[in-house]
């Protein structure tokens, strides 16, 4: 046994008491497997007399959390308060000034100041471990990382919001409509204060920056993700997909085409016989793809106490061993910056619309698509009460620029009762 | 950039070569995640001359694989010879005698030398790394050994042979009996020399004795595994699961109970529905679960060049990288002997019988059953050609001794045509 390694936790909200119970239960393991004891120095959180089950007079205790990053008696900084800026980015910069290595969960602060954080960190040989901020207790970066250090990553797919998913899934399972299943997933707590962060994708989209960034070799670029909800994505088109074999997710996908780095998190058609498709309730799933590796799936709770404590831990035992690498799996410095292409990867596509009931109307919608180039799988109309018809179409593979195209020019023909909607099919 | 890591490799079949291909074929971003050139120093495989497609000419040759272990021109041997003895025991043995760090992909040498071995690496701080080992491509050591080390480890379940899933779920898609689809399995090359080892659950065996090693850090200790191959398995077997809902499959199950460590790899009923239900082909899936993670999910390629080569050079990253561990994932010296506990943990059972045409043939199946204290869940008694009639039991909770001490029982009755088989059902 050599010295104990120090921690200071910055948060103690879920996660953070997560970690906490975990250093206290499992002292004598985590010592035998690290090498040397895993201690916990000091804490600090919002409220200091707030009642945690838990027993902490045993830690020096800090209102700020960017005194607790310069302590001197810490040796990882562990940072579990959340946000892109304020208080998380404060403490993050401030303990790595200080030579800490550092602990996060927190996906915003790395997705949109990742690199700057990576080139400071580096620059002395400390470690920034976020395994956490990503799918939970999935080990995704840690996977690409290491696992696949060998191999040319092709694409990276996940469904990275467990509240995404439940609401999909129990809309699917209740035949419930999106508001209902949002109002009960509200009820429950599975949302974030502002929604729009889960069911607007952005949660998900920081976690598929990352992964991008260390899947390419290319500078963290939050920004250049397309962004798609799960706001428009109705019952029908949940039952419609569901009959033809798929099912709805909120995919995010990464991969390098020769026009760039593409980032998409947006609702997708998945087969409901794939691993994806068959991702229910909560549950998070990434995919990976390598050269050498080929496709493997990881699946486990991408959210919740123990699952982002067991994360947070796994980065602490990491530094406890001495296992220090460059933040995205090369060094910062090396990590170009990446050209973004616009959904260039050719795709079949779901196209839902409602048809006023005009004659020929089918055929001017059919004639749009072809002189868009975009030619036609298959096609459904469906029985209806009201004065629209409800049509459904599988198109070829074809560019999504050339879809959008097509879809400007259906608005000219007069026989559309409102905005189609275009659902991406991924092949997975 | 510091000095190059400079690999012997031993053994060129297919994951050598694929080993070969990646260091030639990704030397730079090698180098760049590395942060030293990784090279192959030196060679050795039984045929010098043989055509391998590949320009070896820059690696110096050596006919013994013990005489590479120990040449002063590398750092890591690569052993991927195969075999539980003789060159591949005893080339790694001097590997580890010569201060070389080991990178293998043997699962019998480990699963049968794997403590002594691991005593000798740890003596000076040296690694053996046998990510390449179990499931291939899937990187489930590092995720048992690294990912979850803050967790106690509650279970370890997989499908690590591929070829055993291929016959069943060949059997399944096909509705072809269990020999010809094993005289197809052979024909692809799927099969080993030996096929015992396949279908008799050996090499999956080794496979799970090695995971439950580092789950419940106890020696390794393959002796203690109970195998059973698949056999036995009928086409009917394979159709009357599906008919109540559930997929066969040669299933590794390690779990630590009041009564010691179980460690079984048989056939086993588990949902259709289940992600280990839906794994078709040849591919390999592990399931972990951890008090504090839950449940993870890791699927992926078994076996095969690119996906085995991936995790060898996973490993060689590692030590590249100077990420060195304890073999097991704590101290050799600290792991406990483990005291084997043979199936002690209660389960549903699916059994199959074939019973003669008598009056009260079921009843007295249904008595002895009683007598033993087992309760039925299900029962179908299906319509027949033979003399016998296909009759088919679940079970409710019971334990195997339990069972067993049934089926004895049942010949004593007389009405059974031949030996009822037993299927375990796990709970997944």
């Amino acid at each position: 046994m050599t010295d104990p390694i120090r921690l200071g936790i910055a948060g103690l909200g879920t996660v953070g008491c997560g970690v906490v119970k975990i250093v206290q239960r499992h002292a004598a393991a985590l010592a035998l497997r690290a090498g040397r004891p895993v201690e916990i120095a000091a804490v600090s959180a919002r409220a200091r007399n707030k009642d945690r089950g838990l027993r902490l007079d045993a830690y020096a205790w800090e209102d700020d959390p960017v005194a607790l990053a310069r302590r001197s008696d810490i040796d990882v900084f562990v940072e579990l308060m959340g946000g892109a800026d304020g208080p998380a980015r404060a403490a993050t910069q401030a303990a790595l000034a200080a030579g800490k290595d550092v602990v996060t969960a927190n996906k915003a602060l790395l997705a949109l100041h990742g690199h700057t954080l990576a080139l400071a960190a580096e620059e002395n040989g400390q470690a920034i471990g976020f395994e956490a901020a990503v799918a939970g207790g999935i080990p995704v970066i840690k996977a690409l990382t290491e696992s696949l250090a060998a191999n040319r990553i092709t694409r990276v797919m996940g469904v990275m919001n467990g509240t995404c998913n439940y609401i999909l899934t129990r809309m699917q399972g209740a035949g419930l409509p999106y508001e209902e299943v949002f109002r009960e997933a509200a009820a429950l707590g599975y949302l974030e204060a502002d929604p729009a962060l889960d069911v607007g994708g952005i949660d998900a989209g920081h976690k598929l920056a990352l992964l991008a960034a260390i899947a390419f070799g290319t500078q963290v670029d939050f920004a250049a993700v397309e962004l798609e909800g799960i706001e428009r994505i109705t019952i029908d088109d949940i039952r419609q997909a569901a009959d033809m074999g798929f099912r709805i997710k909120l995919l995010g996908v990464a991969q390098m085409t020769g026009r760039g780095l593409e980032q998409r998190m947006s609702p997708c058609l998945v087969p409901a016989s794939s691993p994806l498709g068959q991702l229910e309730d909560a549950m998070n799933m990434v995919v990976l793809e390598g050269d050498a590796a080929g496709q493997i799936v990881l699946r486990g709770a991408g959210a919740g106490e123990g699952p982002t404590a067991s994360a947070v831990m796994a980065d602490v035992m990491d530094i406890a061993r001495g296992r220090r690498g460059p933040v995205f799996g090369q060094p910062a410095a090396a990590l170009a910056q990446a050209r973004p292409a616009s959904s260039s990867v050719p795709a079949p596509y779901y196209l839902r619309m409602a048809l006023l009931d005009k004659p020929g109307a089918l055929a001017r919608i059919a004639t749009v698509l072809g002189e868009a180039g975009i030619s036609i799988d298959r096609m459904r109309q469906y029985g209806h009460d009201d004065p629209a018809a409800p049509v459904l179409i599988v198109t070829h593979k074809t560019r999504r620029a050339a879809l959008n195209e097509a879809i400007g020019a259906m608005a000219g023909t007069g026989v559309l009762a409102s905005e189609p909607v275009a659902i991406r099919i991924e092949e997975v």
